[in-house]
């Protein structure tokens, strides 16, 4: 069994973490931490009964793998000593994300604490990087909005397929994305019937989707990123618009899609034909709440040949395949297990 | 691995049966019935990727058990040809719910079928009926409603501790519980930011209600019940209201309820102590969205000492606890499985 | 024109006033305070462009009437001068609601500053009390549940009809019920698919419900009331239950409500008929939403002849007829204007 | 007073023109139709107690302005025979919206049946179309989505500072833009936590927008339009990017907004300062919940200065801004009205 460790488990995103390492058949939490000692069903409800008590930091043993779900900052100063003892880590969180750390001290305002770990961190897309990851000690996991645009848009820019300069890219998030810590943009009065934009030029993840897909593309990408928050509780659609260098049908792009994703179990084509004659069901777009609670990532897209713009929905759960179930996923990829051991259940219907 | 079948699968309770039984170590779905033979992901897009064909009814093949999922009457004709062949019937509907027949046929507006495999029916609460469920061929899974006030109430009726003929019940339900065909009455719009009252005497599941409480108080009950829509998409809280024999604290009825449901593991006792100064956390009643999407029922309470008024609150998915998993549950237990088989796992949160 | 302030009009029910009073053909906003000196569409956008500047306490000038949204305990202190300016107050918060002075400091924790305004301080439910209130200085405006289960059930009591004793009140009640300070409680992801109960025992609001309803009764009367919040943003469904003193019909009890209410331009007595085979829009029950916004409360109900239970339905919107409109109907009685100046604006739909 | 008449009162367009023109100052409803001959309480509880009746069709009489609110295909055949009688006609359906006969043709699936009228109908927004409106005896009031986009990118496109052929528009919806009639797509089970993509190409909305943009643009224009539905019930965020030609400020750009609409009431440049230490009041993007049920559009925006993309949020209610009321505003406007009359209301907060 695989000893974990999670920290900052009274989170939202740690949460998710130990609700399902927790039935986990190949690993064993070993403890959670909070800033107070008391029972996760305190916080978590869902986990009432489960007679999991949150210790502090300070009480924590060695383990083989640590999650950490801390504010920024934190685990980039924690995570030598993590690994000095043979710990491996997982950043939930944003500090080994982007790969130029000059960008990265502008962006989060502070200056890197472990300049070579960010060198040695693999971004925790398993999709793009599983052959280095299988090596690494140390895995940036990506941002929710990152991991929906990066895994919608790469099959497009692989293939040179759009203006990789003018890629507009709608987010819009559940309110589990704001935290678990209240604010007003998401207090029920207010945002219970509404939708709130936010970060809608300059948001953080534009970064890691525009180091990512450069990659992808090889070369330099533009992301045009907006985000919003909707009442939905979990989930996440990235609603991404290209410009296509030359006529392409749906099905021509469906065939991109499916080739590039061809082996991967976590992320699906939504690929049900479009039938304007026909009911709801076949509207052939993917829902986020069919993935919310999973480690899955449902893809479809439509083409307007008129006007030769590609539009790809990537929806997953931010909490998900967006956080803390993909983290599990590169622990499964780190240690040699199979990559949906632990995750692999369905979403619920109706959610 | 039993050989389960499910008629009328393309509904919310035959998928959610679905959906939990294919990762059941035990049980193997041979097959999934809906009127139009399509794939299960165009109805149920949670499912997507799956590869279940739903198939017509008149496809079926034997198996050891069937789920049926179907509109009130079919099951109960249906059934004695199942049994004969050695299938055992989980009936989701109400076919054989209530054991009074005539009462039956006055609320449900038809004659009986198969009124000898009524008498043979064990209403599916395991909590209540564990020894007799055992040996049985036919289970009468139990409504939603009645599922959540029956587990609610029933340690109040066994020790006579409340008016047994004064019994108030507010259910609030998730619009799941309305099932998956439209209505005004949970059209999004009319519903979104609203409340909607039905069925606010006469309920059905009250025949239900007063025929299991009956049975534990030893005596007749009236049950006062009332159901509602609130805008959440599953689950269910019956608010349930006692008028105390004697005076009694929480404290003393939490111990009723941890002493009566000691050695179950799916109906947990929400007994947080009651701290008016603590956050919210604390607040020691149950919350729905914890058990959504599991077979666990919570259950809370407290006592106006003033007015010598007991309210618990019992919470449930009612496609859950109050449906398709205790149906799993149920089975279970007529196979000799451990009674959590393919059902122990947490619900989510955030839900 | 009225000259008209407003204190704490940065809440919901402060700018609840602030909207309609801005558009009242007899009044005149003079001012509204809140901490902070800032634009009011800083907070309530629904006013953006209105010009409206909040000032701080200590800049007011006299004016005929203030309207108080104040923490509790504060215009205990401050009515005294403002009603020797001459200024009459509309208290839209709890200082004056409570005749028994003894139990008003147990129920607030706190000795009342002012004992004489409360005796001299009407209750601000013009539908029992307009006569009294035409010559009084100060106004008790009621609780949000108050309003709601004191309309639904005076007439009840006044005929007596129902055990006094073992009224059971349900409330059910938007998240604006909770104000605008955000709390985790109605925290999006927590509430957004989810149903928190609290106060379920010795809410505040009983003490008022049982204070009213006696003086209706003519003698003391129970309210066992516990209240829930439901992710709608606005509104209020009060579910009444009362246990007939002898067998009525539906139709015979809305005879009485519709007589009690006769010549009540803002309360409405729900009385669709009831056809069981009708489609959804006959179902004869209140719905919240289509009084939310508006001084409107719906009032509808339904009898389980058989058990001898009668249920009733009280929809409004809790800073609305149960709390901020009411207080300016209130403030038309004070005034001699015609009840409705101001008020007479329908609901929307959908809402 | 203008007599007016609506046909097809009972879909939530026409009955949001009957709610507010019940209380027009300066205009009477003369009748209202629906196919069913009842009360309009059954269907629009809002309005209970308000003694409408709807009436068939058959049954009307000869009035000054027409509101028709009627399934696509059918004022286009009436509208003569109602001009002939000196009745004025506005039309909230979208039979007279496109100029090019022939792409209407195409778009809805028919022939026209009055291109005349067609030539003579004013798309009906005044803050583009004033001049001409006045003298019309037919408004094509324009598509919600319509109205949301061309309001927000007409001063843009006015002063050429984007990129005409690559302008992007996200359309979020509330369900009441899908209508009255239930759909799986806004069933409550369905959408109520969950996101609903549809017509993501090819919407009939996008050649309002160019034909209207195109005007303004002084060439043609393409919009890459894309909608959604969201789990909220009114009102519709149209989220517009453009790629900038020239390098702009926010503040320079807000300048371009508030000039084209100097003189405008009812569209209203949201441009509170942007200050990222500051609480989530001062975030500057407009809600869309502040101007539900009024005729408000608020406009706000954000300049990406590193990648040159400008987003403009624009906010309006679909039945309302966007739909019945900009109607009532024609309305005025077409009989020498204040525009104001009868829609100088505020939003609800919290709505």
């Amino acid at each position: 069994m695989i000893r974990v460790g999670i920290l900052g488990a009274s989170g939202y995103m740690g949460g998710e973490a130990l609700r399902v390492l927790l039935r986990h058949p190949e690993a064993k939490v070993e403890w959670a931490t909070s800033r107070t000692e008391q029972k996760a069903e305190m916080i978590h409800r869902n986990l009432y009964g489960a007679g999991i008590e949150f210790i502090k930091q300070e009480k924590t043993t060695s383990v083989d793998v640590v999650f950490a779900a801390l504010p920024g900052g934190h685990i980039m100063k924690e995570a030598p000593a993590l690994l000095e003892k043979g710990t491996r880590v997982i950043d939930l969180g944003s500090d080994f994300r982007l790969k130029d750390i000059e960008k990265w001290g502008k962006v989060y305002g502070k200056e890197h604490a472990s300049p070579s770990l960010v060198a040695e961190a693999v971004y925790g897309i398993p999709e793009l990087h599983r052959q280095t990851m299988r090596d690494t000690r140390v895995v940036a996991n990506p941002g929710c909005f990152s991991s929906a645009a990066i895994l919608g848009l790469a099959p497009l820019l692989k293939n040179r397929m759009v203006d990789h300069h003018k890629l507009v890219v709608d987010g819009l998030s559940g309110t589990a994305g704001a935290g678990a810590e209240t604010d007003t943009s998401v207090h029920h009065p207010e945002i219970g019937n509404n939708i709130v934009s936010y970060n809608v030029v300059g948001h953080r993840h534009t970064h890691e989707m525009e180091q990512e897909l450069g990659y992808v593309a090889g070369e330099s990408v533009s992301i045009h990123f907006t985000s919003h928050y909707v009442p939905i509780t979990r989930g996440i659609l990235a609603v991404c618009h290209g410009f296509l260098n030359s006529p392409a049908s749906r099905e021509e792009l469906l065939d991109v899609f499916r080739d590039f994703y061809r082996d991967e179990y976590f992320v699906r084509i939504y690929d049900l034909p479009k039938d304007p004659d026909a009911a709801w069901q076949h509207r052939p777009y993917p829902w986020v709440n069919a993935v919310s609670g999973t480690n899955f990532c449902h893809i479809g897209l439509d083409v307007d040949e008129e006007r030769g713009r590609v539009v790809v929905f990537s929806v997953l759960d931010s909490v998900g395949k967006g956080g803390a179930l993909a983290g599990i996923q590169n622990m499964n990829l780190l240690f040699g297990l199979e990559e949906k051991s632990g995750l692999d259940f369905f979403g619920l219907h109706p959610y």
